[in-house]
């Protein structure tokens, strides 16, 4: 059998509807007996020899002919072949995502529809809207959430990234004091005289300890949660004038720029919805968050990694890959917080799945 | 019992050799009984209670004074200070790595000289030589491979990462034919026939494949793959003029820049040792390592996570942290190779460490 390209859709005649149609999900029915089928369809199809080749006004192309001439008419051809490919190989059936496909998407965005094992094309909800992108593309974060991204490494491997909203469900009630006093060190503030629960119970800082000190109540701060505390009023600096949030954030930016800002803004965003944000250093990201702190002697798994980027971040596919790698392999959320400084924070799970 | 600060040291007289040096491993002896300690082992003492003050001139510093005033006159006072108070409270003798110390450094950039454990200052060889930066810092790769990174985070904890340069135990022997054929499709070349082992055994590229495809000898090529054949002469393109390696590298340049050049001379050095690079997408590296690929069905542990970065990098210790957790994570060695374009390699491993 052969199928016939006519403005970028290739047409199948005879009994193509019952045979691929019907029966497989290929392509979208013309009324008739015959279908159209896109490119990356039609090269399915010769590749498992359901057809011979494609007809192109004097031309016949078999599989690797019409490859080289589909890679060079259609953008992103072999990667998206790629990932359809797999996909039927895995058992579902999908739908180039285009107008007059069954499951038609409204995204420009999205190229393929993928229905729920069991369904066929146009069958209720699609179960993934899939991205296709090369490990070399930028990937606005602020076209994700909702979509699957399938990226295409250069061995050709794909791996598969879930995209959504988090919701956080912070339950810590602890209210720090507002008469806490600290010196700023270079980029660390020490609390000399912290109070009791500060640390235990609030999770702020960390005690300057040593066996058998015998100082035991200085807390050192990092910077932002020093500049966090004296914005809402808890912190001043001693041998500081004029108002200790302006100091710290200061030194701040001194010491890593505008980032800053843009850190303290989560910082407070996730303290103001209870969730405690601790450094995320040793996983290489800004924050580990806690929903309920009740006692550090006691503490919960961290739930969350978060890593600050600009509002107009574009992911480096190798980079997410390793946040997103790091973060299942102990068990956490990876979520990504976009914002510029003082301004609202748009959040942005990705997850690795395995379709 | 107090100090008396000169000339940035600390003088303890009294029988101070005897309680904090021969006893403890503070300082280092003055030829009688006192002894010379360093700021930042003088403020452990003031901190722990053995000294209550320390003189200068008119003035009494106690604990907090003398840490204040340290940090003023000492580049990463409070950064030592916190790593020589964890690395004592673990149980080791350390000192600070300079001349007239026990165990001095001959290395500008060691911080802190550690001694094994149940050893004194000055006996043998050191544990570790210890380099104690923020996490803010950048770390100039050149400079490691030998010494113990000491890196404080901004909420004062501190990560250790071990430094030191790689053996690759390669065995892998296929060598690939001299007659293949590919071609150049946007950033990936397809071998169209692939001669059987050249995947299996070579562990070259990734088959083309789909349940029951009638095509089965079609193996894809990264771009560091195919132009590394090329270059060897195992590979041309169809229907590119000229030699194929400078066509491969041209486009692997207009897709990822010099960086190209970087990697295939990594790729090519570590082959010419007998490893197998193979992506390291999902891990967020550039390349994962085997050192004896005999068969692709049989595929061992992959040993190496590789990273390439320019001959003059320097870390951001987040970053750093970020690939080296993964690394153990997946019981990998996270290797670095620094380079230019077309020159030597330098290879460095880097390691979390739990003295």
């Amino acid at each position: 059998m052969n199928g016939q390209l006519r403005d970028g859709v290739v047409e199948i005649a005879g009994n193509a509807r019952q045979q691929f149609y019907d029966a497989r999900g290929y392509g979208t029915p013309d009324g008739g007996n015959s279908i159209r089928v896109s490119r990356v369809e039609a090269a399915h199809l010769l590749f498992r020899g359901d057809l011979d080749y494609i007809v192109d006004g004097g031309s016949h192309f078999d599989f690797e002919a019409f490859f080289l001439d589909s890679a060079s008419a259609v953008d992103r051809f072999a990667l998206r072949f790629l990932v359809y490919a797999e996909l039927r190989d895995r058992g579902f059936y999908l739908s180039p995502a285009r107008e007059g496909w069954p499951g038609e998407d409204d995204s420009e965005w999205t190229d393929l529809t993928v229905y729920p094992r069991g369904t066929k094309p146009g069958d209720g909800k699609p179960a993934h809207r899939i991205v296709v992108v090369g490990e070399r593309a930028s990937v606005p974060a602020a076209e994700l959430g909702g979509v699957t991204l399938a990226v295409v490494d250069e061995e050709s491997e794909i791996s598969y990234f879930e995209t959504s909203q988090p919701e956080f469900d912070g339950g810590t009630t602890y209210q720090p004091p507002d008469s806490l006093a600290g010196s700023l060190i270079d980029d660390r503030v020490v609390v000399w005289d912290s109070p009791d629960g500060f640390f235990d119970h609030g999770f702020y800082g960390q005690p300057l300890t040593a066996r058998e000190a015998i100082v035991d109540s200085a807390v050192q701060l990092s910077l932002v949660e020093a500049a966090g505390l004296a914005a809402e009023g808890h912190l001043d600096l001693k041998d500081v004038g004029g108002p200790a949030v302006e100091a710290i954030r200061e030194r701040g930016r001194a010491v890593e720029g505008e980032r800053f800002d843009r850190r303290l803004t989560v910082y407070r965003a996730l303290r103001s919805q209870q969730v405690v944000p601790k450094t995320g250093f040793k996983f290489g990201a800004d924050f580990r968050t806690y929903n309920t702190v009740e006692s550090v002697e006691d503490l919960p798994h961290s739930e969350c990694l978060v890593r600050v980027v600009e509002a107009d971040h574009a992911f480096d596919p190798r980079e997410l890959s390793l946040d997103v790698r790091l973060a299942g392999g102990v068990r956490k959320r990876m979520v990504f917080a976009l914002t510029g400084a003082n301004e609202e924070v748009e959040w942005l799970t990705v997850s690795r799945l395995t379709p």
